[in-house]
């Protein structure tokens, strides 16, 4: 049966998530009514990153499987004319092969996290970047993030209800820059833990203060102790950017 | 008594304008509702660009003379702890001399016009950009803008319930750029008629898909007929971006 793969950009702010939960809608659950409305057909959108309530998205990956044979640009189009009052655009479908998962063949995500680094609240951007009103030293947390880039054991960043089996993961790019107003820092790696971006930002983030000496970093990523992580940066802030896969062949 | 240069930003979605109206809540009511809380007094805040409804500002200038003197921090925090409700916020506050007045000091008025040319309609950015699904050649956009620029008479880029005693003006610039997806209209002016920039964008866009020739651009200026104006670009793509002043004085 046809398979599609679907490049989708969202505001997080409305929905609990990515995906579906009994507590609210979910950015999955309103893909797969427009599906529904388009096609007549009930089916399940396999996303590549699962998204916490709040987090937005430039860049998420998912598949479908649908019954019929129709033009991409037609389901993108007829996608988003369904899609109209929410907050969700498909930016780009493309017809993939049977064995695409837009998780499993995933070999690598790219998230952006946005601090406004200044005296007065958003306006503009409100609920799209974590307000922090003072000074940040974003040199020292650039230093102090490259302490975590690599494969390291991650539990000390990672959420209590974290379902992964392991907390071992390779951390490909943590970068840290000062764009005006903003800090933003970028992550790359084939997977991420639970919370993991936002638990290694809320700890930078002490370190960009000068409230905790740049090695306290890496000694907090020594230790493997939850415990030691600075408070987990707001969901607001974080995008995910893109997903990268190996080959996607029609 | 003390007067206060006040630089805003503000997202006009939930306003009718920067205008004191009857139809509903200005950014003005706004921030002089926040003077009022912090200060106890009921003052007239005059602000340098009469923003329509649903337009932006990254830096809207207004003046304020309160009775006693308070540190200009001290003012900027105070007014935004009462505007946390609002999409509006200070970004700083100085103190000018008598003689300045937000309107009637400024030299030049920047203002930046976003149009996202794209197939997707957006999702991050709705009500924040104009959102052209056709392919929009920046090119000759760019090239039919420059005939709007220097002193002319802009009859035909005038809204009809425009109060400006003249139509004479002088476009100081008339930038037009792809970024990305994006195309961005740059404008620069000591004033602007009444819906000018909007409907100098809705023209170059007729340009810019390929319906207009080049040159309609000029010969619709010459004729000083509004009717010879394209469609008014939407308000929600439109920012006030800032405003110069040769001097302000403490």
């Amino acid at each position: 049966m046809p398979r599609y793969k679907l490049t989708i950009e969202y505001d997080g702010r409305p929905y609990v998530g990515w995906q579906q939960q009994e507590n609210g809608r979910s950015v999955q659950q309103a893909i797969e009514e427009a599906i529904l409305a388009f096609t007549g057909e009930t089916i399940v959108v396999g996303g590549a990153g699962r998204t916490d309530a709040g987090v937005h998205a430039l860049a998420q990956v998912a598949h479908v499987v649908l019954t019929k044979m129709w033009s991409p640009d037609r389901v993108r189009d007829a996608v988003n004319a369904h899609l109209r009052a929410e907050s969700i655009t498909v930016l780009v479908v493309e017809a993939v092969s049977d064995d695409f998962d837009a998780r499993f063949s995933a070999v690598r995500r790219h998230y952006l996290y946005r601090i406004l680094d200044r005296r007065a609240p958003p306006a503009l951007d409100r609920g799209r970047v974590w307000h922090v009103a003072g000074r940040l030293d974003a040199e020292s947390m650039h230093a102090a993030a490259q302490a975590l880039v690599g494969r390291h054991d991650f539990t000390t960043f990672r959420a209590a209800e974290c379902q992964a089996r392991s907390p071992l993961r390779t951390l490909d790019r943590l970068d840290v820059m000062r764009q005006g107003e903003e800090i933003v820092v970028r992550a790359s790696a084939r997977s991420f833990l639970h919370s993991q971006v936002r638990s290694m930002v809320g700890t930078l983030k002490k370190v960009g203060e000068g409230r905790w000496p740049p090695n306290a970093v890496a000694e907090a990523l020594a230790a493997r102790d939850r415990a030691r992580c600075g408070p987990v940066a707001p969901a607001h802030g974080l995008y995910l950017l893109g997903v990268d896969y190996e080959l996607v062949r029609p």
